[in-house]
């Protein structure tokens, strides 16, 4: 590995300067749930890529602009870089030990919203194409090995509602021969993973609305409908404790694990106990209880999530009140070959033949499921050399139960889709004390350094 | 009535008076939720009761004080009053139109928080003993007709917690003949209403938690728990669309309305179009349409009513986590003889059944059913009176639909217990610019004389 040497010297000596860059990029808050701050963070974005001498684009969508980026290099191969600038609401927000647009630097970890999901995978990579541009000859410039672009959205966290569009209108400036996914990162055994896949989404807001006003629950509990029952009774025939998804023909289009899916996830580590611990739970859904059946449940199984409920009084104490409007936030994740389309249609079909028509269903955003070929070579190359840099094989996780916007990469820019990234069990995305540590930002940015590289 | 004729002219003279005397007992703020001025209230009440010849006492509670007063009278006859010197919160405040704590005189309406709840009825009585007290020979002392206790307690609007207790500590003294209750008035035709008792309460928080922290919902929602969906289905469990409660043996002890109370009740003005326009709202549950069957199910028929849920996600657009707590607020309303206790252990019993072991239940308060005999002489002396002040007759309702602490006064002091008072539609108790119209706290002084006297 004598050939990476100075990059990797590089690396360890900029870190303070890169990870100056990414505390600026997260205290730069860009919510987009709540339309905080998009249009900011997406000129800061594009200005760390125009100082690497890319041609660095704010391009507007009908939502939250995309900012994309090209800077040609030696090679005629291109690598595309899908990353995301938009990040997930802080609250609560007085579950965080420092506010999470002030980004703290404590115990070799940053601290603050979007640091790993997903700022720290922008600037880790932008921090691997420096490395790779001070490593020429003297009296030359630098170069990159390769082509390389980025695409990096603003609303990957309120389900990528624009991009498949965006993808579709720009398809030729988007062309390459392989992808980088937005994130990726180790196991509670430090061991990295290549995530080959992701589930689909379809999001909703299901909500009621029964009376002009709240009503005296004396009277209005008595003789009006409540739109806090009229909820729970729809949400109770979308799915029951058996978790089986009652909407007409959900499971129709699902393919099962293959032998060779089984194989993998066998081959990966137990995780029950640590999840347990983890995340403070007592037992699994279906009496699950570990092993492969529970690790193929993971992501081979479309679910109905329950996100959100908000109805009447939530202060302390009682109020004798009933309410006029209930709502709940639902996820369904999908598995190949599940169409979001279709959910939002049969979940329509279903309430209306339960009787609940005055269940209201907002779309709030939806992906297709999507799946690349573990035997791909790109995929090898990225796994191979990350094993060079963690000290342990990556592992292959033939899909990953999140959801993406994987499928417009995989079916209509027809490329090999690999995750890496600086992620780890503690991470917290997507929770109050979301956080990176500072040694996997480093190996990150040494491994991608590496995949451009080899890739070209 | 030519007997009255002196206690009206009083009345009417000196009705300024006794809205002064009002206005200062509201500008003393007493809101119980917040533990805001109550033994400041408190004295102040007493110190009322004291001005008219009560001997007066605050006495401890585990919780706000109550004041108890008692005046012997010329006959052997004792009547006592209940009234609450506690108010509901202010807020919010910016709905007011002059502040809530500042009582103003407009249009002939007193605005103020408590004016109508329960205030303007503690003056307004007292009104009537003044009036009562003033009308005496020349060279005699005033004296009253018959003895008159009240009891007046700070901790209506959060339950009365401590009232039962109080009232079976101090039997004796609360000893009584008949009871008038801190509430009345007219309806939309300004005719009285008799309410003849209150349905007991109920009052439960449910609440799950399935794990330390939410989780994202691409892990979570695959193998772990759900708090909410948890709490979805006990709620689930507790009641379906058909509205029947499925607690073990919860109708039980109920007892259904009997001939004389269909007749009462369908010798009320039919108010189905009435509450459709004034609540916004299409339909009623059952398939009720109207008629005596929805006035019948508005009083007769314990309910089961989810007040409040609380979940996950709860703002603008999507978060895909799964919560790991949620909670409901729920209060089932109960008709004689139901019994709060044996709901509560009936709940459990069913959660553990069916499965929900998880859900814990926390007791936020309840009361037993009441009810009076509507051919009670006493009763009948309350509404005879009224029709003589009102001009129309005072209609009878067998029970209110809602709750309040009529149990201890119908069954541990054997009392019967008549309605009485100030109230109008749009009085909006509990609710910004609470008010009473001067012309209804008149009559009801006047009312309250008539029933003293004649009682005697």
């Amino acid at each position: 590995m004598a050939e990476y040497t100075k990059i990797d010297a590089y690396l360890e000596s900029h870190l303070d300067e890169s990870i100056a860059e990414l505390s600026r990029l997260v205290a730069q808050p860009s919510v987009g749930a709540q339309n905080l701050g998009m249009r900011e963070c997406a000129e800061l974005t594009a200005s760390l890529l125009h100082r690497r001498g890319f041609s660095a684009e704010v391009m507007p969508t009908e939502g939250a602009p995309v900012v994309f980026a090209e800077r040609k290099g030696k090679s005629d191969k291109t690598l595309l870089f899908y990353c995301h600038y938009d990040v997930q609401p802080a609250e609560p927000l007085e579950l965080w030990e420092t506010p999470p647009f002030e980004p703290s630097l404590r115990d070799g970890k940053l601290f603050g919203r979007g640091v790993s999901d997903d700022k720290g995978h922008i600037t880790s990579r932008l921090f691997a194409i420096d490395a790779l541009l001070a490593d020429h000859p003297p009296g030359e410039d630098g170069e990159l090995p390769c082509s390389i672009k980025f695409i990096i959205e603003g609303e990957e966290e309120t389900s990528s509602v624009h991009l498949h569009e965006f993808i579709l209108e720009n398809k030729a400036r988007l062309a390459a021969d392989a992808c980088i996914w937005e994130f990726g990162g180790v196991d509670h055994r430090e061991a990295p993973i290549q995530y080959l896949g992701l589930r689909g989404i379809c999001y909703v807001e299901l909500s009621v609305e029964t009376a002009a006003t709240d009503v005296h629950s004396g009277l209005g509990g008595s003789i009006f409908p409540n739109a806090a029952w009229r909820l729970v009774w729809a949400l109770n025939s979308l799915k029951g404790p058996d978790e089986r998804i009652r909407l007409p023909g959900h499971y129709d289009k699902v393919r099962p694990p293959t032998i060779r899916d089984r194989e993998l996830m066998a081959a990966l580590p137990e995780t029950s106990e640590v999840y347990k611990q983890q995340y403070g739970v007592e037992s699994f859904i279906k009496g699950l209880t570990g092993g492969v059946d529970l690790r193929v449940e993971e992501i081979f199984t479309p679910t109905c999530t329950i996100c959100g409920l908000t109805s009447g009084y939530q202060g302390p104490g009682s109020k004798t009140v009933q309410p006029a409007k209930a709502s709940a936030k639902v996820d369904f994740r999908l598995v190949p070959d599940q169409d979001p389309k279709d959910v939002l249609k049969n979940l329509r079909t279903h309430l209306d033949n339960e009787g609940f028509q005055d269940v209201q269903i907002t779309y709030l955003g939806g992906e297709s499921p999507a799946r690349t070929d573990p035997d791909h070579p790109f995929i090898r190359l990225v796994v191979e050399s990350a094993g060079e840099i963690y000290g342990v094989p990556m592992q292959i996780m033939p899909m990953s139960g999140g959801s993406g916007p994987n499928y417009p990469f995989v079916h209509d820019l027809g490329l090999p889709v690999a995750t890496a990234g600086l992620g780890y069990p503690d991470g917290r995305g997507h929770a109050p004390n979301e956080n990176i540590r500072l040694d996997l930002y480093l190996k990150h940015a040494k491994h991608m350094a590496r995949v451009i590289r080899e890739f070209a």
